[in-house]
């Protein structure tokens, strides 16, 4: 464990002097407990593994730790970093740490950590070209790096957003304009006699971002229509067929296909060139989420993940999931610019080509505040070097693979989804037990595993049973970290049968 | 200048090894860099002055300085940090510069820059409780603690999003759940014969964020009408109240009201408790837009700018603007958390109470991913403490009110909106000399200052007619550099009137 009792106690006899009457506090201020924040990051990232990976604390604890009333006087940095260490680190969950297996894991690596510092220092806003030149045109660099990167052909239009949440938003937003009579930035979408009900696709496994942009869209829910897997995950496109020609006999208009490479649940990949055909052939965007999946594409082996992305209006890659970059860097890349231009805009026509500066963002998205995001996606690009992310990636992929195996050699587990990157779900269920009772048993094993603090994954529901999951992708995480999962997986799975 | 050329010479004859073949840069790599940026960065801060605030670069030059080609192999981070000094430096608008007064100006201060710098390390995620609870436990306390500074009364939900236009997004998608038989989350708008247009209502001085919400949420950008404004800029009820009567005459549903607290053109206050009875003998949602001024009620006397708040139903302010926080840190609160949830859940009702566990914050917003907003907020509270917030803030405005009587004392200058906060409006306007050519001189002036180098500010049109904006919000700006603002803006009418 990182040793609380000892944080900081030089600072109790050098404490830095109290915030000034007026202005910020000295640069000497943040220069000394900046240093000592270094060193603190510094043994936090020695000492990870000592940390238990899921927070061990109980709702309200951390809250009733701290006062209920804010502070009327000004408090020494050096006491606020103290609580820091000893009230909130207790009840941190460690996406740093090299045994988080849960959801898909990430990485601030060391050179995403020291852009962000520089970023923050310079705190500043690309809302449009001249508020940061430099942020913009790094942006439209990095973008244009990583589409390369991918493999990605012809013209696509980048930028960075906070999350795939954001960046499905926008794609959707646009795939909403594509069609510009419809004029619904205009004229919206409620009471109109010209319009018919829009609809959405996604495969039944499409990530709850889909949902949640049809929602905010106006789209409504029921109209984001799930369509039923294959045996392996993927979007049957037999299906997509028939429900778009009975949605559009039934007077819909449908609007949209979201196709994903790299299921939040089981990392499948839907068959993106034949869902392309069929978005060609009815006139709708095709938009691929590959926010996890994605990231493989950097090793030109495994290019095939974006197979018939040529064919979409939209895509997502996340670099702070699987390209150790820290969060919040989502990458969108559209073939439509004008589409999600004309979502956003709200600079008259006549004055879009007289402003004689370069691109202004915040005319593609409906955010206006834009942080420095491209410095540390671009710092990561370089430090690692191309080959050098694809070769963490192969091995991410093929710790997962051999973790499979070990699995699937294992009497009583299973490996429930194809293992086709760094996700690996897997099931205990005992000959003679009824799935219902494996559901309970695999969902006790979980939480005795994520309860030993060594390793944490999490779960998910394929064909309505529970199973668990272990996504690979913390850029420290070792064939050693992966094999104490499976070990703990095994003693979680004992101790609980003869419970 | 920051002397470009001395940037980490050390670093020529010690590079830190290279990455290495597998895993992250190892702990001791970070804490060279590290130390290495803390001392960037403290002289960065110490010779803030020396840059000019907007960047003096052109359109494509930082773009143009970078590789076509995406980094194959793995680069020196020395080489990385290099670049960066001297290839995107100059192409950085320096929004931490104390001459910085366009827009409204912002800072990472001190003890913000330290709060980030740990929440980058940690890089949680904080989407429920248990990915990291103190991630969420801290934000409860932190919103909690800034409506008590704010005096905010009663019970309000909060959360802390990455922009005010997020904030608005989400308070008007609540807006839209509010009557729960309308079902538009699960409905959506179009191709519904019940469903009249919706229409929301706010100033004609409201921020763009509030059109860009009514056209991300499909409710059609011709249905925001714009009120127009009194002769001191605050949204006129009487036509507020005559427009939703004709609205409603003619079919439409109106649905809410945004008042501004502080518009972003001349930071007037919209007559919020005379607009919250019409919302509430209407029966629509009122969302107060306090996003910059609403700062200023940390100091107790100022807090008028927030009356009638206790009649809204959601109330966005930005920390990352007033006070001090660095980007993105904006607080939403509302009233009614029951429509918040109905816009975003996606977690059946039955499993709502038996999690067990904390508020799980993803349930309240679009955005999967939710970086540790908190942790700078807390520690920006904590080490000013609210009578040193409100110390500065006083100080700001004291300076606003200061530069505008010397700017009415000045022939041919004029203060054009009334001064309560730090935004001081003014235009320049020989006598004889015509409103369209005054517009053209103003155009001029202000980019004579800004070229300067030495202070930035910004414009906006009021009454159709060019003014000049200064904004006071940087924590380091003294009178000394609000003095430099006005003698640049004399001389620089001076050469231009003669030019």
């Amino acid at each position: 464990m990182f040793d609380r009792a000892t944080f900081l106690p030089a600072r109790v006899v050098s404490q830095t002097p109290p915030a000034p009457p007026l202005g910020d506090f000295p640069p000497e201020t943040f220069a000394h407990h900046g240093h000592e924040l270094i060193d603190w990051i510094t043994r936090y990232l020695r000492e990870i593994e000592s940390h238990p990976v899921l927070a061990q604390t109980t709702p309200g604890a951390i809250a009733g730790a701290l006062p209920l009333q804010a502070p009327a006087h000004a408090e020494p940095i050096d006491d606020i970093l103290r609580d820091v260490h000893h009230v909130l680190m207790p009840g941190i969950t460690h996406w740093q740490h090299p045994g988080f297996f849960g959801y898909f894991s990430i990485t601030a690596s060391v050179p995403g950590m020291l852009a962000e510092l520089m970023a923050t220092a310079l705190n500043v806003n690309g809302m449009i070209w001249a508020t940061s030149p430099a942020a913009t045109e790094l942006e439209q660099v990095t973008v244009r790096w990583l589409a390369q990167l991918l493999g990605l052909e012809g013209e696509w239009f980048g930028q960075l957003t906070d999350t795939a949440s954001t960046s499905t938003l926008l794609a959707l937003a646009a795939a909403r304009e594509a069609d510009p009579s419809l004029d619904v930035r205009g004229r919206g979408l409620a009471g109109r006699t010209d319009l018919p009900r829009l609809r959405v696709y996604c495969s039944e496994l499409a990530h709850s971002s889909v949902d949640k942009a049809v929602m905010v869209l106006g789209l409504g829910h029921e109209n984001l229509v799930k369509i039923p897997v294959d045996d392996v995950f993927r979007m049957r496109t037999d299906v997509l067929e028939a429900r778009i020609a009975e949605d559009r006999a039934a007077g819909y208009r449908p609007l949209a296909v979201v196709a994903t490479a790299g299921t939040t649940g089981v990392a499948s990949v839907d068959p993106v060139p034949a869902i392309a055909a069929i978005t060609a052939r009815e006139g709708l965007w095709l938009h691929v989420d590959a926010a996890y999946a994605g990231a493989v594409a950097v090793a030109p082996e495994l290019r095939g993940v974006l197979a018939g992305v040529e064919g979409a209006d939209s895509l997502v890659v996340n670099p702070h999931k699987w390209l150790f970059t820290p969060v919040g860097c989502s990458a969108l890349w559209v073939r439509r610019p004008d589409a999600l231009r004309r979502a956003f805009t709200l600079v008259p026509e006549y004055l879009r080509t007289t402003s004689g500066a370069g691109l202004d963002y915040h005319d593609v998205g409906y955010q206006l505040g834009r942080p420095f995001r491209a410095l540390k996606l671009w710092m990561v690009l370089r430090a690692f070097g191309a080959e050098g992310l694809a070769e963490r990636i192969r091995a991410h992929n093929a710790m997962a693979r051999d973790f499979a195996a070990r699995i699937t050699a294992t009497p009583d587990w299973s490996v429930v989804a194809p293992v086709d990157f760094s996700l690996v779900c897997v099931r205990y269920a005992p000959a003679g037990m009824s799935p219902t009772d494996a559901d309970e048993l695999n969902r006790r094993i979980l939480a005795r595993v994520n309860a030993s603090g060594a390793v944490l994954l999490s779960h998910t529901s394929v064909h309505d049973r529970i199973v668990l999951r272990l996504a690979i992708g913390n850029v420290r995480t070792t064939a050693a970290h992966v094999e104490q999962a499976y070990q703990a997986l095994l003693d979680a799975a004992a101790v609980e049968r003869s419970s």
